[in-house]
């Protein structure tokens, strides 16, 4: 699905861990998914050394070049969850010193729940993700000067009743602003995120999504992640949520168009032309432009009530399960050069017998 | 349901037409209802000038004020619609006048739906709601200079399949960001409209909604109109479209509220009291301040999937429903001096019998 939509750029490894096979090597098979499946980007766990370096040398295979060459031209990014606060572990540790030492690219994400990982305050909360964001993106300048780092942002607050983690609420919204803000003082790219806690892919699952959609924009983000079919706080991948997401991200591209203001588009001649009261959908003007004046949405439905109920009154969720099994049936694997596919597997075997029953 | 949700500042008047009342004095029951159900400002119906000095006179009636002391101290708002292009047509006009006469507020709006009645292109839709709206705001300090007047937008697009008018669209909030820089450049307070031409209360119906109304929060909207409980781009008035507008203003008004910076909020002792990894539950700066440190939203569920389908698993606009049968429960009618009651009561029979089969 994520690579049918455009506005999607890059996918998140494991969007559902594969829990079915052995914990030890499944990056494996999903590197090599992501790889054979896709032609985008894509996500890589850096929990060790190992993990990162088997997604650094699949990318450099797939793209033909050598890991000196893969230092100049990054592929792949990973993103370094610190455990807030002020954790560090170890093995992100290392997949972060592997991915900078190979010029990979890293987000920095302090993973800071208002309440719970960092103080109840906003102020409080920024001031410890920004030091523990800098922390890591010190570390990677450290191990390779230059090497690519984002400031990654994750602050939102829980639920003080209950402490489940809550995304898409004002606090969060405000915070995807600030760091920004705190990203751009440092000159950084920035990683931000969209989210919602709702199990349904409804009104909330909606609204608490586009709300902090709305952050990481006007937050200026680099890269928005978990950006499509994140529900329940991240524990379940929806499918029709990720219609209603990309809809939404959509909605966001175009909106981010800049209104153009010139003669034509003033349309000078046809208000002179419509009489008062009169019509715009037959003039010139209108018919030149009409098939793509617009955004075209894939899920909205603008039909009236009536029209709407004869066709079996489906609501934004229901037509979305239609949407995503459609783009599934269209789905058509990008064309990978066979040599390249068999190295791939290649290495994955080889790499599975060396890992054994031991870590990566 | 107005009167219960603090965020709604004033009512629209008729949210539904009641059709089984005669057309020439139903504007009088709907008036009394606005009075006597809720103590908040509402619209009234600027169709000709009967309609709103009705209007102006039982506002009048109920705060015991006279037609001089409500010029100084208006109470009421219409909404002056241009059927565009460029027709101000004479009941709207006269309506327009009385209220300026009178010293109401107005907001001129003219409704450019783009490519229907008005370019297709924004920049020309812009231009010519530009116009329009001035013209009517002309109008009204000829009548009386200073009367308060509003800078209203209504730029949408409408489905060009279709010619259906669509709400909450990308070219809808650029339109709505762009007609408060409009306003503002003239130093008039705006008017702005969220929206959605969705059928149900579902995940359309936020996201229309929600794009709309960071368009009129991003624009610095002075009246939000249409901005709760609006459907089907206002041919349906839906109880749970209400409940879910009210949460995502209430959202919106909270995110507004500035990020505190000061010693307190930075949390600097907390931030030193926790260890590495830690939490901050337990911390003396969370428990002072955990119960009302986050915005409590009434819809949105934060349970975890098995707590959420234990409850019943009822989606957003299946709680919504539940929240606005509890909301009608709980209304108490405000509190009215009986002789402002029959005072209104007497000159709505008064009214009703000059009116008889002729126009107010």
């Amino acid at each position: 699905l994520a690579q049918h939509f455009n506005c999607i750029h890059m996918l998140g490894n494991q969007v559902c861990a594969p829990v079915e096979l052995p914990a030890n090597s499944r990056h494996l098979d999903t590197y090599f998914t992501n790889l054979t499946l896709t032609d985008k980007s894509f996500h890589v766990s850096a929990i060790g050394r190992g993990r990162a370096l088997d997604g650094i040398e699949m990318m450099a295979i797939s793209r033909g070049l050598t890991l000196d060459q893969m230092r100049d031209d990054p592929g792949i990014t990973t993103i370094i969850s610190v455990n807030s606060p002020r954790r560090f572990d170890e093995m992100m540790a290392e997949g972060l010193m592997t991915m900078a030492e190979f010029g990979q690219s890293v987000a920095v994400t302090p993973f800071t729940l208002m309440g719970a990982m960092s103080p109840v305050t906003l102020a409080g909360a920024l001031a410890q993700q920004n030091a523990e964001a800098l922390f890591g993106v010190v570390l990677t300048q450290l191990v390779r000067p230059g090497a690519p780092v984002m400031y990654g942002a994750f602050t939102s607050n829980v639920d003080m009743k209950s402490g489940a983690p809550a995304f898409g609420t004002p606090e969060n919204t405000k915070a995807n602003i600030a760091s920004g803000q705190l990203a751009r003082r440092y000159g950084l790219p920035y990683r931000t995120t969209p989210g919602s806690a709702s199990n349904a892919a409804d009104a909330q699952g909606a609204y608490e999504t586009l709300m902090a959609l709305w952050g990481a924009v006007l937050g200026h983000g680099n890269l928005v992640y978990h950006a499509a079919g994140w529900q329940e706080g991240g524990l379940t991948a929806s499918f029709e949520k990720l219609i209603i997401d990309v809809e939404m991200i959509q909605h966001m591209m175009e909106f981010l168009r800049p209104i153009e203001v010139n003669e034509a588009e003033l349309a000078v001649e046809a208000l002179g032309a419509v009489p008062t009261g009169g019509h715009f959908f037959g003039e010139p003007h209108t018919l030149e432009r009409y098939a793509t004046a617009f955004y075209q949405p894939m899920l909205s439905n603008w039909q009236n009530y009536e029209a709407w109920q004869e066709a079996g009154g489906l609501d934004a969720t229901a037509r979305a399960t239609r949407l995503w099994k459609k783009a599934l049936e269209d789905y058509v694997e990008p064309v990978m050069d066979i040599a390249v596919r068999e190295a791939l597997e290649a290495y994955m075997a080889r790499r599975k017998e060396a890992i054994g029953q031991g870590e990566p």
